[in-house]
């Protein structure tokens, strides 16, 4: 299985062999991201909940989902790395504090608790 | 350093913790990430490309920008665990599949072939 | 009821008196329209079908809704006015484009025919 | 010049003709919303400040971005149709809520005071 940090090296290689790294801001990759996840809403947003539960499923949609997610990782990978984040230590320091505001108690299936806010984020 | 399966583990029992699973459909979880990336796009609009590019080391907007790419990360390896999907092996086939159609001959250094279209991506 | 003529003459007026014109590029006002989009989103992204369709009479959220969109139409009021777009007139020039391609006999509630398409869309 | 309540009675026809309406909740349709939003997006992220200011003139993506506008206004006019919401009382509601908050002469030029934050929006 490759690693973030395999993954991050052969993104920023494919970057630098295209001369690409001009173009690659914390802005501009923040807007691609930002694209590549509008490409994800678009091939969710007419389904029901449980046909989107069965998507990947779905031959015609499944692997436009699964290549979906990959345009956002590479971005996501390659904004962490011109940014000099370690993104999964990121998204766990993240937990931790969400941990601590969203206690297992309080928000234990509540929708009333979530409505509107972001379990698991921020 | 923490790999991606283990903090996929962790996301999901954060989510199993909470009975937040009921809530957590592709589509849902897509929205959330969409919501996220929505976030971080709000911390670097204002900027210039040069503030952008130095944003991490910003006092105030730098912790944030870490905790955005934190909650992002923390929903895409959640919809990924949803799904079924290795992320990081749906990056590298599309890294790949973008490797065919942007070789480094005709893609090298030239905004014509990429302004509005996306490199290492879809 | 205000024009949407009039709504861009205060809008511009609002960023003028505070000199935040020069912030005001294509690009930047693009990403905060997206990053509205993105709060709007966090709004829904947990409810039923059921629930978001009832969602502007929820006392809770509705309001919030309601304001979600009253920004989103300030930042692409704003936007086509940077352009110097006329935005009502691109939106039938889009329709008329869709009402080509998605005749009524073909698109008739059909989901095969729009699942991850965009009906009255692209 | 179409007025926004022409512009709306327009696209509900339109949904209503394919037998669309089924799929247009608010949370499906802000879905799509956010989808034409990425494409937006997408033309514009690579682009320097100077070339987004000028991208209406450009002959291959000024016409792309144009569409984009109408799409985004198509799907923004259709989600306040069924919320029943009057998007332009919306937004000068929002925008009277703003200028209370950011006074003219508190948020003069000043990007301090708006850097990761919404001038004329939230």
């Amino acid at each position: 299985m490759t690693s973030i940090a395999e993954l991050t090296a052969r993104v920023r290689a494919f970057a630098q062999e295209r001369n690409w790294e001009q173009f690659h801001t914390p802005k501009n990759l923040a807007m691609a991201l930002a694209g590549e996840v509008g490409e994800l809403l678009a091939e969710l947003q007419w389904l029901t909940p449980e046909q989107s539960a069965a998507v990947i499923r779905d031959e015609e949609i499944g692997p436009r989902v699964r290549a979906e997610i990959g345009d956002v990782t590479i971005y996501l990978v390659r904004l962490a790395d011109v940014l000099g984040i370690d993104l999964v230590q990121a998204a766990i320091d993240k937990l931790e504090d969400s941990g601590r505001r969203y206690t297992v108690e309080a928000a234990h299936g509540s929708i009333a608790k979530i409505r509107g806010d972001h379990p698991g984020g921020s």
